[in-house]
């Protein structure tokens, strides 16, 4: 078929056996009944979501020696990363895919499974795809994997060189304190580009990257948002930079995960023991009393000593809180939303791009595609592709019918790694906006004026309510790494006052 | 006491008695028990919310001929207009206040109530402190209830000149398809004014105005959505002006509703019949399926041919929706945010500032007030000033203990008014972000990059659901009337359906 969406059913495994030493109370079925008819569960602590954040979060609670159970919406683990089973029963990646340097929290916690990285295909040329006009480059220059176009490098080194150097006054913990945060608040990308930049080539360029990087279109964003962006992908020792978020080859696109993403989640959740995590749960109610708190979802009430709400900034705002929350809190959640992202991918019989000596990396500002990445196997079997299709071009996919999503993909995708791409094996995507439990992808993006009002309120704690998520996330906020981070630093917020 | 906050109890009597003909079963009183133990209620129409917008719909589709319920989460009715009753027993006002000229609709619903006007007082000056300095005018010039400061007087008229001419090529029904839509939609009002003024003093005038009309500073808001706001302050055959919104005199802020503006809801729905509202009773989940509509509230479920959502889009965002709703709708509401406004006001035996030559009208860039106007009853007994603390002043205000607020707010009336305001017979304020059923006010504000993107979402029927509250109104957006306006257009969708 033409073009197949993900499924609403799991699709990836349920994990493996319970873990022992299981501190819940009341049976590990859940119980079949609809609301109304909720499992009880009384835990230390209580984690909303189960993507990479809540999953770290539960883990280090049980580690330290607390019990928690986990509510999940999904039917699955994982949130923003899953895999698509491609027909050779390998797993392709529709959501979060990538590791690379300074992502130490999610490089540590694959060592602690023992499961293997391995480096995103990077022999041969990138594609650059530019008003019509088509290059091929090696990423091994000094602009890495962005275009070295004559027509616009002096442009392109100058602005992003000013970016850089603009974020390294904006404190990753609190970038509304930064020096200039009320005048780079008060404007968007767009328009600072506008003012900084001299032709409309170059500006072409700047949605073709900020589409994959957020899900959104230059006017939709904060200057100051992006500055903190930049700023937070590195670590404490290594400052970021506008190119390692975009960089392949010694950036955050460096390696791949073995067997997928979705491995990791797997093995947290095994790890932390299947009974401890409930599904299809969507959590609705969160109750704070003097010295407890009760979430309420579909198929049980968890009551605990705290909570550590690990879901998307938006979605976390939908839960009805008793007491409501602060204002600010309240604002932020109002204000924060997710960006439109959709990812398409084509599977082939072989990775047919790298015989034409291209690594399957491109660029374009012409298409819906605007970047491409080669997401086969290690052993190069089958052939995948995938594409982002982020902020006004995910909009403008969605507004297609499913014969023109996939003959428009297609034809893209051949104008920039070859004929052979108009008949994969398997053409999917998935669209993160019209996920249920998602609303959106990659990440929570910060509109003006929404980062110097209300952005200290994106992990202060409320009473026994603690936050988690990339959002959350000082470094690499919006990666998978930043979901770890968050994970940890919200367990040991909880673990401290236990 | 030195601050007293809404009340989560009625401040409003429970209207008059139940109208005839009621097509709902159930029994008139509403079930005690919480949720789960639900009344259940059949009806042709349920609506959402009793606002203005709510309550007008809901007595179109009575007159219609058709049966309809109400489902409101608070004690009362009337959403964003709320009365404070003063010790003399008259009311101020909370929220919504004042009507003018081109607002034909509410003043038609006025006309049907019988419910009459009165001029907003305006003899005598009007005060304006910049840097300060303070100054008093008279608003019979040509600027109005803007001031004629002479240091920036030709740069108010040339941008207010050029914002007014702007907005005119924007369609107050589709301003995403104005000529120039991507453009103003990627950049702040901030942005634009920083293009287009030349001195400081002009521009700590903007958030000045911006903070009382929109409960937000200039860099939070789209320049385009400030012109169809502007294109939107007029009717069909008067086209909109930033004057229009500004002034008291010929403006938005013209006359006051006798009794309180509170007493127009109260009116209808009294005449809608009280049994047909289900107050304290926040809809929590929407199920469409093929020939019906069923909305879970806390205590009582609807069942209906069609759904009428009358409440601020992120409210409407955060209910359940079986099936869920489009990516657009979602993306709308997880990105128009309420505004920030907090109403401060003060009471008085008398308007002393009517003594001293002032009408009450000023505005003032320098502290948290930064417009007031006189609230006193038609007959001046007592004395009463509200002021708008808006924006960045709404949060400044938010910050502060009760003690300092009331210092804060006394000490600037008193710079603006005279020193009689230090010693109020009452001080209070509502700060509409805290209402957890309104959670902002005065209406929902654009971000860039949201009108161009899912604006189109706005009033989109979804299946059986349509929308309805003041910002869907493509007139008077964000005022009484476009509320009173969405309900009629919200009825005329339904009833041609049914």
């Amino acid at each position: 078929m033409s073009g197949r969406r993900l499924s609403r059913r799991a699709v990836i495994g349920a994990g493996a056996a319970a873990g022992a030493g299981l501190a819940l109370p009341g049976g590990s079925a859940a119980a079949p009944g609809g609301r109304g008819r909720r499992r009880r569960i009384e835990a230390d602590v209580v984690v909303v979501g189960a993507g990479f954040a809540g999953l770290t979060a539960a883990l280090a609670v049980k580690r330290g020696g607390h019990s928690v159970a986990v509510l999940e919406a999904r039917s699955r683990v994982g949130g923003r990363v899953a895999g698509h089973r491609l027909p050779s029963g390998e797993f392709s990646e529709r959501g979060g895919t990538f590791v690379g340097p300074t992502q130490d929290r999610i490089l540590a916690a694959l060592d602690r499974f023992g499961i293997g990285t391995f480096p995103t295909y990077d022999e041969g040329s990138n594609v650059y795809v530019n008003g019509g006009q088509r290059m091929e480059f090696s990423d091994t220059g000094f602009t890495g994997s962005a275009p070295p176009d004559p027509l616009i490098l002096p442009e392109l080194i100058t602005v992003v060189t000013r970016l850089d150097q603009m974020s390294t006054s904006v404190p990753v913990g609190a970038p509304w304190k930064a020096a200039n945060a009320g005048e780079w608040d008060a404007e968007t990308l767009a328009g600072w580009i506008a003012a900084n930049s001299a032709t409309e080539r170059f500006r072409r360029l700047v949605p073709a990257a900020t589409r994959p990087i957020f899900g959104a279109d230059p006017g939709e964003l904060s200057l100051l948002y992006v500055l903190f962006y930049i700023a937070a992908s590195g670590n404490e020792s290594n400052p970021g930079s506008f190119e390692r978020n975009f960089n392949t080859r010694g950036g955050a696109q460096e390696r791949r995960i073995e067997g997928g993403s979705q491995v990791l989640g797997q093995a947290m959740a095994a790890a932390l023991g299947k009974r401890r995590i409930v599904k299809r749960s969507p959590v609705r109610r969160i109750v704070q009393r003097r010295d407890r708190v009760r979430a309420v979802s579909d198929r049980a009430v968890v009551v605990a000593k705290r909570a550590i709400v690990a879901i998307p900034p938006v979605l976390a705002g939908r839960i009805d809180y008793q007491p409501a929350m602060p204002a600010a809190r309240d604002a932020l959640t109002q204000r924060l939303a997710q960006g439109a992202l959709t990812k398409v991918a084509a599977s082939y019989p072989n990775p047919f791009w790298r015989a034409r000596g291209l690594n399957g990396s491109t660029l374009s500002t012409d298409g819906l595609v605007n970047a491409t990445f080669d997401d086969s196997p290690e052993d190069g079997r089958p052939g995948v592709v995938f594409g982002f299709v982020g902020g006004d071009s995910s909009r403008r996919f969605a507004a297609l019918g499913p014969a023109a999503r996939r003959r428009t993909v297609l034809a893209e995708l051949a104008e920039l790694l070859g004929p052979e791409a108009m008949h994969p094996t398997e053409f999917f995507y998935t669209q993160w906006p019209e996920q249920r439990w998602s609303r959106g992808a990659p990440v929570g993006i910060y509109p003006p004026g929404l980062m110097t009002t209300y952005g200290h309120a994106i992990r202060e704690p409320v009473g026994r309510i603690h936050w988690a998520g990339t959002e959350t996330s000082t470094y690499w906020n919006g990666y998978m790494d930043g979901a770890i981070r968050s994970g940890e630093r919200a367990a040991a917020e909880v673990l401290e006052e236990l």
